[in-house]
């Protein structure tokens, strides 16, 4: 048999009619050079919008069983309207839901993780030829339930889909040409990066790199699948992600900023074992994520407790962190909402610390505060003030890549 | 358990979100009454149109496979939206896709064929005292691909799932309060029936009477399922269909007009055996339904062939007709699409002379000329020019229903 090569396109790539067509053309590229693809696809643009929008007319609050079957009919319509579109041209193709690509999946509905996938069906289909075109985001419970994946859910069904198939690659098409070393619409100079390795990925990827998602590139780290993003509206080569990491020296790959984070402060803890460890267990029996964390010891023996989380989760936060307040006797909670994450992401940044003091340098010359710091192996961020971050990503981009490469 | 019944919902009773909202407190009268309701429903009024719209946009000639996984989204939209109505007012639901319901089918794409359900699944929801909310119209083959039912769908899913789970009744809610003994729109004085038996409804549905679907019919007549057509704008009763005839006399259950036929005449064919059958032959393997045909000797040894079919057929219908004409040298063919087929409905019609003898006098005391003549047991048809339709309709209404009641 030969190739197989899984695609995937996001709703983007699939919002039009016309987009559709467009995507059968990239997709009989890969078939004319003797691949066997397989698809995988969003729903279309608007879809996913108009149907929430009608079940937000009959219900706040509707079960997730029943959101999955109706959010479900998204991948399935445009499965049906690509598979049209490659016959109209003269190939022959087959659509497959989830429960018929064989993905098995738990029952947590709008938010299943994939447990296994039964690839006979998908297989016979290539032997005969066929260019099977899948419904990504969604799967089935062992029970015959459907299932969707939530977030990051079609990139995850794509390479879950190239490791059981054992696929040359994995292409993500998206409506950007690959990675970049910061995000164009904020650093004009930005550079797309050719290759980057999964760990540095996952870090640009958790630091709002919208291109893919960090469970699915964790999942492509996971089984060695080749991964690659490239643009649907053009012919350009994209990005390679693959394991090789560049352990020679340390290596800057992007700069990003993120907006959409909430710095939470309880202030006057009373210092006591184990109280810094009931507040994080709160919040993570609540789901909330919790990014960078901080502890200063204050004045007469109170501790103020910092941490950082998305805005999206703020109301339930904040009730959570009040409730803890007056239970443990604190004296208040500060929620700080005008704050950005700005980062740079390398491989070794760490064991050097150069990178670290040249990031510092960097934000002290242009008189930005640093509110907070964390490190990891591949990445260095800092909370600053929301109204400083454009000006320090330019100049981190200027010092980590313009004056670098 | 408590008794199971069938509550079949069409695409005007769920068009709307308001439309599914009334829906939910239709199945919850149910419910309340100790009913275990099983409720089957097509899509949303417009949705096929929109996914039929794409699908044009895209393809003249679409497969059909992928047709189905296409418009099988329409009520797995429904289902999901009605569930989530009937949990928003407290009651527990469940809904279940054509393959969920082990609705398996033959694989005719498009027009496919009930060959058995597997009820397990639906029994165990019941059994946990859940509404179960099923996708009419389709259904799966053995090999797990998606398929619907074509015509009249919904209505042969409510009623072969009614047959499965020996339900106690099947109601049909569409947008009439039940049959009448002519279509109210046409006949003003028409009046609903309150019984009317499986024969007599199989002739009024056939003859265009648009509340079943004739298939439909046939099936609740194979398994004695109890059938009721009602009203989901109020609470009327229904018409009853069940068993029983009126065996005693001829009794006129209603009169029918039928616009949307055609006229065929194969002028000056050969008087050779089997020519006609030839003719029927290839027009059956081209599916073309024919309805009713006559056959006159004409002068020097020619015949006149008259048949009628369907206004959506008559393309085909024509290409096929000219084929054969040149064929087998007849002279010509003739189309008149200006004729209604104009019909009495009852039982033990065709035993009693004096019914038909009353039509004809009937239509010809209003000058309106008879074309042609079909008669079955239960009914009598007559092909006349389609400006004489409304005239025939209400003299024949007045004479057969109002003068006897």
């Amino acid at each position: 048999m030969n190739s197989i090569v899984v695609l995937k396109f996001g709703g983007t790539s699939v919002g039009t009619i016309e987009r559709i067509k467009a995507t059968a053309e990239k997709i009989i590229e890969q078939k004319n050079k003797g691949f066997l693809p397989v698809i995988v696809v969003s729903a279309m643009g608007s879809t996913t919008n108009e149907l929430l929008g009608m079940a937000n007319q009959i219900s706040h609050n509707p079960k997730p069983r029943e959101m999955d079957v109706l959010l479900s009919t998204g991948e399935q319509i445009t499965i049906a309207l690509l598979s049209m579109a490659l016959s109209e041209r003269g190939y022959d193709t087959i659509s497959l839901t989830g429960a018929q690509c064989g993905i098995i999946t738990s029952s947590s509905h709008q938010n299943a993780r994939i447990d296994n996938i039964d690839t006979s069906r998908i297989i016979n289909e290539l032997k005969n030829d066929r260019i099977v075109i899948a419904a990504g985001f969604q799967g089935v419970t062992g029970n015959g339930d459907i299932t969707t994946l939530g977030r990051g859910g079609s990139d995850t069904t794509a390479v879950a889909l190239a490791a059981s198939l054992k696929a040359k690659w994995c292409d993500i098409y998206t409506d950007v040409s690959g990675v970049y070393s910061a995000d164009p619409r904020k650093v004009e100079s930005a550079t797309k990066i050719d290759y980057i390795s999964y760990d540095e990925m996952l870090e640009m990827a958790k630091l709002g790199a919208g291109v893919l998602h960090p469970r699915a590139v964790e999942l492509a780290r996971a089984y060695s699948v080749n991964l690659r993003v490239r643009s649907s509206f053009s012919n350009e080569e994209g990005t390679v992600i693959g394991m090789k990491n560049n352990m020679e020296k340390a290596y800057i790959r992007g700069v990003s900023s993120q907006d959409d984070i909430v710095r939470v402060s309880v202030v006057g803890v009373p210092d006591e074992p184990g109280i810094a460890f009931k507040l994080f267990k709160v919040l993570s029996e609540n789901h909330i994520r919790v990014d960078m964390i901080i502890q200063n010891l204050n004045h007469n023996l109170l501790n103020d407790i910092s941490f950082t989380t998305t805005i999206e989760s703020i109301n339930k936060t904040k009730e959570i962190v009040e409730n803890f307040v007056s239970k443990i006797g604190a004296e208040g909670i500060k929620i700080n909402d005008s704050v950005s994450k700005i980062s740079v992401i390398g491989t070794g940044i760490m064991g050097y610390g150069e990178t670290a003091s040249i990031f510092f340098k960097t934000l002290s010359e242009n008189g930005i505060n640093i509110q907070m710091i964390s490190t990891s192996e591949t990445r260095i961020s800092c909370i600053i003030d929301n109204a400083s971050s454009q000006l320090a990503l330019k100049n981190l981009h200027k010092v980590f890549i313009e004056n670098v490469s």
